[in-house]
């Protein structure tokens, strides 16, 4: 009996008759640990969904535009049907639930869905139809689920301390007139209490959750990770702080931290409905809001930022590096596959000592693959690159001195008009946005038409966000500001990091991005006001092998050049004679 | 005792803390009747502003960016403090008085005041300050406050006609389940009977209320207007199509027309709180939401697309007629004010026989006076034009066949290079615009900035929107699309009709806009989705003399010069010999 069948028994003994799994896990992360990864484990598809509805005779994965053909591969054949989604969230999934006939029961999995999720999927089908939490929900079907990881810690020193960080979220409570502030996020806490580990994949994240009260603050942990000397010695400067440790698992018994009742102040998004009606229970008045945390840590310090610049000067190098190798092999003939390019270029990363991991799954990409925004490079035997075409490789690194995100789109020989066409559009796109100048107070939504209108011209476009926020050896994704489509109110402020990654894909034939971090900054004041721009983070240079150059400006040739200019200046010193010799010819200025 | 002190002597003798003027009329106009000129009367000061606050030690006027300048000049020694508002609409003066102490009785015109209004205004105030909607506030004041106009009706053929546009909103009716629907905006009642008239200056409007039913329809007018033939013979047509004629004043009965109670579907900001209380006292239900009618009439029928284009082609010959004669007048070193420009060009288009009146005051301003977006020309004597710097004419015109609105900044002789340069960059601003394209779904607000970047990289930008959507015979002003800095989320779509008018403006120094009006038109269909762009409507050179080449890309100066190439072969035929040749010279190509 195939997995879904197995569901829909368990369905009928329950009398549920929907089933809903978000894909996320207790906390709302993006990134979940294996124990959480309950859509695979039903559907096959590994990657970001908004949900898996399943009712008696219909199963439905809901994924955006990014993930639709590889969501199409993976579930041929499940029976799971594939729903394109014109929102993020949840939206479209509960929408579709709503106009399903004869649902008196939808069971949601109590620590997979959050608070906020389960309420907007309440709303939308309605007081006739009864949304549950149920506690381990595919518990029967999944006896040997993972277990939870736990990841030796370690503490980084920011400019302000945990004891600012946490007095600026007491400071918070009492204008909000709350007791307490708990925080769920992983990539939150880990930011207010200045500790890392790796507990979640490419995240440097402790599973965990943190109160903070007027008078302490309990970090709820797996006690069992204090193994080794360095968490000893993280738990011990924590403690230091004024930190109460508790078991994770006490978080349920928070309310008491509490002194029973009282008003805590928590974000729906990172409250799992099993910890939502634990407190409520315990009459806990909930008051529910964006956490402050992120629109705080978005805005990087500047020892961040000086440290960020030496993360993209490593990630610089292993990526030159690479990319020479990459080239030399091919032209010797020897053959090398997507997954091999990948692990070449996971191990310069490695080369360096402040290199912890990627920052996400590295998408190599060749030709075809690459017009899958968000490609899974297959286990070997993987497709192998040639000598032709083009190649995308999306990768990024968490150093210590902080987390990078690059794309590349490399000739790897001929290319076509059309390539050639779509390569020069995307760094038009690309050259506009990272060149902007905007006055103070612009929402990103405001310039993402910036990055596409010389596609838009040539009625090409992508179906993905320009650009998103990107931590402080934290998430490579974070809000709350963001760059795209979306009416995003969220104005872009001096010390944000945020991606440019404009692109171009043709299902079956070829993928173009080209992506560099930047960092907005100050660009004086006069009578119109303040202004804004931004700094380019990203080393790497562009190779203008699959460039049209009589399709770019003056201006942006300019805007090239002096780009090509600063990245051989900049990393040659770290090169081999021969890179050195490679880059230079790589940066070699068009002619304006 | 000037007027500020009668007001705060009858605030006392009727326990008012406060009194609110909103600068509208019972249905919520842009434009509106001298006889609801209140915050004029009191303030002196004429432009638009979102309300007039007075207390028993304080007086404020809320008015946004566009009109500070001239505020300030008229309030000086009014004892009236000017405040510039952040947000269009109520919000800030709701603020403001939200945070004054003591107050429990808050006055507001009963019939300029509308029920949204007055919604937030109570909202922001709290509970323990009583909103008061007072009939015919100011009466004790204003005695001699003039009578309603009431001018001659004409009926304009539209490819939809009267029925269908009833039926419609018969239509809407029930998707909303509401027994009726009221229209109390005047643009929107126009559009439905497909009757204009003048009762509003600038604004073909007849000040009447429409009320629609499964059954039938009630227009509620001003009887006496009935004097003249052509009025007869609208009524007749309009009755025809099975309108009933009821009297104006009748509307505040129209609960009976409702056969008493029903669910009534209108616009809280088109509903005056008379009104508003007159059907709630009669147990009407009243479903508040937007109006479905500005959706419909931004679309243009094809119809009215063609008749724009002819309109167009009427405005662009009186604006070049209109600037061969001012650059002969000077060169003749005959004296020409602000005042005598803006008489020639109303006489100029008053040449037209399908020309009707002006769609808004002219701005006629020289030099320092182009400084104000929203610049009044004054009486005579009027600031004269000279033969240096920039002349700025801001104007349009209602013809029988459509509404205009274009913007010119003519050099009159030597200019500054800061003149230059802000001239060059907004028309650099306006190109952007102009030649997006973008794909379907784009709401105005995303494109904004494609106007303002090449502004925003010289560190120039304007306070104001830079379209606005314009009526067919209609006003000037109209939504529900945008294109501005707010995050107005309805798409452009093809029909629509939008100014582009980008702009800088130095105070004391001078004022640049360029604007014209475009079409949003279908640009094709590809695997990338479907693509939509603009058409230029408007039909009038732009001056080069004050234009630095250089500062322009190649393509930027192959649109200037199509445009200019199209605008002489299109007007050209219509131009004396004289003004031919010269438009040839003022429209020659310039180099790529």
């Amino acid at each position: 009996m195939n997995k879904l069948d197995s569901l829909r028994a368990l369905m009928r003994s329950r009398d549920w008759d929907a089933v809903v799994l978000t894909g996320s896990d207790p906390h709302g992360s993006e990134y979940i640990p294996e124990r959480y990864k309950q859509i695979r484990f039903l559907s096959g598809y590994g990657g970001e969904a908004s949900g898996l509805v399943v009712t008696a005779d219909e199963a439905g994965l809901w994924t955006d535009t990014r993930y639709l053909i590889e969501a199409r591969h993976a579930l041929e054949g499940s029976g799971i049907t594939l729903h394109p989604q014109k929102r993020l969230g949840c939206e479209d999934l509960a929408r579709w639930l709503g106009e399903q006939r004869d649902l008196t029961r939808i069971a949601v999995d109590a620590l997979t869905t959050s608070a906020g999720f389960a309420d907007a999927l309440q709303q939308a089908v309605g007081e006739e139809c009864e949304v549950v939490g149920v506690p381990e929900l595919l518990a029967p079907l999944w006896p040997d689920c993972p277990e939870l990881p736990q990841t030796p810690l370690f503490t980084v020193d920011s400019r302000e301390g945990r004891r600012a960080k946490l007095d600026f979220l007491r400071d918070f409570c009492r204008t909000r007139h709350c007791d307490a502030l708990l925080l769920g996020a992983l990539d939150e806490v880990a930011w207010t209490l200045d500790v890392r580990a790796s507990d979640i994949e490419y995240n440097p994240y402790v599973i965990s959750y943190l109160l903070v009260s007027a008078n302490e603050a309990v970090w709820y942990v797996l006690k069992d990770s204090v193994a080794d000397p360095g968490s000893e010695d993280a738990l011990e400067r924590i403690a230091a702080d004024g930190v109460r440790i508790e078991d994770y698992s006490a978080v349920l018994l928070l309310s008491e931290d509490l002194g029973g009742g009282g008003r805590l102040y928590c974000s729906p998004d990172s409250l799992n409905i099993a910890l939502h009606e634990a407190l409520h229970g315990a009459g806990v008045e909930m008051v529910a809001g964006e956490s402050p945390v992120a629109a705080k840590k978005a805005v990087k310090t500047e020892d961040e930022i000086e440290a960020l610049q030496r993360a993209h000067l490593l990630d610089g190098i292993a990526m030159e590096k690479f990319l020479f190798r990459l080239e030399r092999e091919l032209e010797a003939g020897r053959s090398v596959s997507e997954r091999e390019a990948a692990i070449l270029l996971g191990r310069l990363r490695g080369e360096s000592e402040e290199y912890l991991s990627d920052s996400f799954e590295t998408i190599s990409a060749y030709g075809p693959s690459a017009a899958l925004p968000h490609y899974v490079t297959p286990e070997e035997p993987a497709p192998r690159l040639r000598r032709e075409g083009l190649y995308l490789c999306d990768s990024g690194g968490q150093y210590l001195c902080g987390t990078t995100d690059i794309t590349r789109t490399v000739p790897l020989g001929a290319c076509t008009l059309q390539e050639q066409e779509d390569y020069t559009l995307v760094l038009k796109g690309h050259i506009a946005l990272a060149s902007a100048v905007f006055p103070e107070g612009t929402p990103g939504c405001r310039i993402d038409a910036l990055a596409r209108e010389p596609l838009w011209k040539a009625h090409r476009n992508y179906g993905h966000g320009t650009g998103h926020g990107v931590g402080f050896l934290l998430g490579v994704h974070e809000g709350p500001q963001s760059i795209r489509q979306d009416l995003n109110p969220v104005a872009l402020e001096p010390g944000m990091v945020v991606s440019c990654e404009p692109g171009i894909y043709r299902e079956g034939q070829h993928g173009v991005r080209h992506e560099n971090l930047l960092l907005c900054v100050q660009d004086g004041e006069n009578d119109f006001g303040k202004w804004l721009r931004f700094e380019t983070l990203t080393l790497c240079h562009f190779d203008v092998g699959a460039l049209l150059p009589e399709l770019l400006t003056q201006a942006e040739i300019r805007w090239l050049n002096a780009y090509q200019e600063k990245v051989f200046r900049t990393l040659s010193p770290y090169l081999s004679e021969e890179e050195t010799r490679w880059l230079e010819k790589k940066t070699a200025a068009l002619r304006d």
